[in-house]
């Protein structure tokens, strides 16, 4: 199986050219972003959607949205179909609605390497490795430390490597070494010469926004105009919840609007914290404040590419600590995949877990949490992979964990397991073995066991005393030697050396002009 | 949220102080099994379905079935419905259907406890304990040694202890220390003192299913008439792929039916093995040795109690070991549910992994293996708790940690999650928070927030200092602790002092007659 496997991903092209590198620490899945073949799991009725878009609706017509940024008053008020008072915004559900009717169902995004284009919306599934994280965890330190510049580098180049990871986040975690002013300029650079995948901008300051905008424009060789004739990256802004949008979002947002990119709103509220302690209460109120980021959006350009996020989950009422991957946690998300549904937009969900360490249980809330997102319907599945402590922590052992249930869900979404032709019920098969033999050496197994199942990368299925003699390594210390394997053989993807010069020149020269003023 | 659970957990009555009893180490949900509202995830289009039906029944009517059994033989050839030559068992699919169609959609098993009463079928989704593991493996131990008497027993003190655990299966480890002749008789009246939940018998030999028959009347205290007037507990047997039933299950299967108790069949089919490496041929293959032993029990008594297993997976066709909850496993248990239904039969599925230590791969593996039982419409989960090195460790930490994700099925099935009247959407508490405040001191949170989440009794949602300064525990060494809380506090469930003499004298009077008689 492994040499087929490494056959099928050695397939020519520039695609090709990318996989082949840096193969060597594991055998993995194809780059072959999933299709979701199942029906969604959906717990709202007919009534339930209603009573979901109907308090959204009397949100928006009702108490409204703060709205933190002149700007965006100014388009709100010149649209028409608000209603304004000070920075609070009404809007009716009728212009809601055919606001939000502009926005496409389906859409893609390309970066610099056109094999790695994604869909997004439809029945479309792609996965992004953790980010935002202030600090990093990793079995050979063993203790929790601020990130740095290195293990960003580290986390992107796992990032590149697996290829059930099909779009790159924000930061895997943020380098505090690099001053605040340039960190965007040199994460970035990495980013973009480390990984030839779907890139993120954050929306903090204008300076950020664009840079990075003409960062991906520079580095996949595009002139203006073909840069803004479709989205080649995307941003994510959050609400703050309850109820408000803040400066800098709004504005990255209508920049990211105006030149055509990919716009994702993903409200966090957390049930009975910024949010009703009732689930479909904290699902209304996401979708109340991500759908009047969608109209913003549309009015600053009709048919612009959003989708809408959830990051509803709830407080442990104890203690007022973030939980994540709870069965609350997937039911928000399965509500919110219908109603996302219902307004026609693509959707956003989250590979999320309260564990401190990638243990026991950091697989079942991160289990709970990606595969609720199947069963959402969701589209991109944000922080997939690496992610620990709420977020707080970026691990690469966790990483690659995550990754062998990223390839399950790959695997599971491919048709051939349950196909039920002649050939897959096989009878003659079995009528051939009868009730004596067995069907190791068969024709109709010798033809299919190569590509017949799902082969691991890191599960270890030998039995006990076998993995003893290997040395009794659970499973985190596995990826641990995994991970040391993927960055010790990394190869960066190709990238021509006059885009490169151009990249590093941006770099250098914004560096120069001070990057994203500070006030430290 | 604790003492409220702890109040609903001393509702008055029976089950109320079978409950109360150990409840200090934890705090643990009520004992509730789920009702499944999910619509199952269903791979198979109706063609796929018929497609199925149609291999398994030309696999009856074409190639047979071994029924290594004179008695089943005899029976079989007194139907009218089969062609048998030697030890084949050929039958037509109309006999098939009719003899499947007096099988009934939905039953109830009733242990010694009526409060502990368990229904079989329809939505209904119960969980039992690992079963039948040779080996034992715990963290203090840290290495496999054999099962003994004295880690059983600690065994089925978990599996009464918690309120996820709905039914007893085999012996959660095989305690080696006992004569295989007399092991029966100690394990199941350890079983029967230390639970009072529903208890299963093993069909090796007909002392072995005999004996556990009379032991399970005389701890629920019933004549005769009252045993068999319904199902007090059950039996499963496995056939012995490819295409046969052996002698002692078959001998056993039929003593169960004639007594009217329940009856689970379960072919364990690997693709690859003793299966074809397809999936939907081995789940075909899994279908047509399972409804012939269904036949075989309608024969006996129209209208006996049957369910139809599935375990069905494939193995690493590298190394032939088997794998457990693969995205193959997954699938054949969603297609295993879909034929179940169409049969009309209750269904049987397991909670299963190949790691063989209690880490992160043993819990995407279990999530997967639960999971896909909820998709598939399962009514029995086996093994749900407890399982490592597919099937051949027990493990208290293991078992500890999977009754965390039965919670978090139990608590995913409560409908109020998705709950969306006007009291859940919480316009109002929306509007009373507005854009400033936060939801945490309000009243709509206020009369909810002990019921709104789901409290787990294993997962720390602290943040890593908390958690470092709590001991830097990992999911494995915290669920020892649990383990070791609840054996020492462990109480057993109330028996009649008469009833425990006459179980005793019984298994006294039956070791004195040498019990189930062996070569050895």
């Amino acid at each position: 199986m492994a040499k087929a496997l490494r056959r099928r991903q050695r397939a020519g092209g520039r695609a090709g050219n990318a996989e082949r590198r840096g193969t060597a620490a594991i055998e993995q899945m194809p780059w072959a972003p999933p299709v979701n073949i199942d029906r969604p799991v959906e717990p709202l009725d007919e009534a339930g959607i209603a009573a979901i878009h109907d308090g959204a609706m009397r949100i928006l017509e009702e108490i409204g949205i703060e709205f933190l940024n002149p700007e965006a008053l100014d388009i709100l008020r010149g649209s028409g179909g608000c209603t304004i008072r000070d920075e609070n915004v009404r809007m009716g559900r009728d212009f809601v609605m055919e606001m939000i009717a502009r926005a496409p169902r389906e859409w893609t995004i390309t970066p610099r390497n056109p094999a790695r284009q994604l869909a997004i919306g439809g029945r479309h599934m792609v996965f992004g490795n953790v980010s935002s994280p202030p600090n990093y965890w990793d079995l050979a330190l063993g203790r929790k430390v601020a990130g740095n510049r290195e293990m960003c580098r580290n986390l992107l180049k796992l990032s590149q490597y697996f290829n059930c990871v099909h779009f790159i986040g924000g930061y895997p975690v943020e380098p505090q070494d690099i001053h605040a002013s340039v960190r965007h300029l040199d994460v970035l650079y990495d980013k973009l010469t480390l990984t030839d995948k779907v890139a993120h901008a954050y929306c903090l300051g204008k300076e950020r926004v664009e840079d990075v905008m003409e960062m991906v424009r520079i580095a996949a060789g595009l002139s203006d105009a073909e840069f803004e004739a479709r989205p080649h990256m995307y941003t994510n802004i959050n609400s703050t919840s309850p109820l408000k949008h803040d400066y800098p979002m709004l504005d990255g947002w209508m920049r990211v609007a105006r030149r055509n990119q990919g716009l994702v709103v993903t409200p966090f509220t957390l049930a009975g914290a910024m949010a009703p302690v009732t689930m479909s209460g904290a699902v209304t109120l996401s979708l109340a404040e991500g759908l009047c980021a969608v109209v913003l959006a549309q009015i600053i350009r009709p048919g612009a590419c959003c989708a809408i996020g959830t990051f509803t989950s709830n407080v442990d009422m104890k203690t007022g600590a973030p939980a994540f991957g709870t069965p609350e946690y997937m039911r928000a998300t399965q509500m919110t995949g219908q109603m996302a549904r219902f307004y026609g937009l693509p959707m956003r969900a989250s590979g999320v877990c309260a564990a401190n360490v990638p243990d026991g249980q950091a697989m079942w809330e991160t289990s709970n949490s990606l595969w609720s997102a199947v069963q959402s319907g969701a589209n991109m599945v944000y922080h997939a992979a690496g992610w620990l402590e709420g977020g707080l922590i970026a691990s690469p052992e966790k990483f690659v964990m995550d990754c062998e249930i990223l390839q399950h869900i790959q695997r599971y979404m491919d048709p051939t397991l349950t196909a039920t032709g002649p050939e897959d019920i096989a009878l003659e098969a079995v009528r051939e073995v009868g009730c004596e033999g067995h069907y190791f050496g068969i024709q109709h197994t010798q033809d299919r066991y190569t590509t017949a199942f799902y082969q691991p990368f890191l599960s270890d299925w030998s039995n006990y005393e076998a993995w003893e003699a290997a040395g009794a390594a659970w499973t985190a210390q596995r990826a641990h030697q995994v991970f040391h394997d993927i960055i010790a053989s990394f190869e960066p993807p190709p990238m021509e050396v006059a885009i490169h010069e151009e990249l590093a020149a941006f770099v250098e020269r914004r560096k120069a002009e001070g990057g994203a003023p500070t006030d430290f």
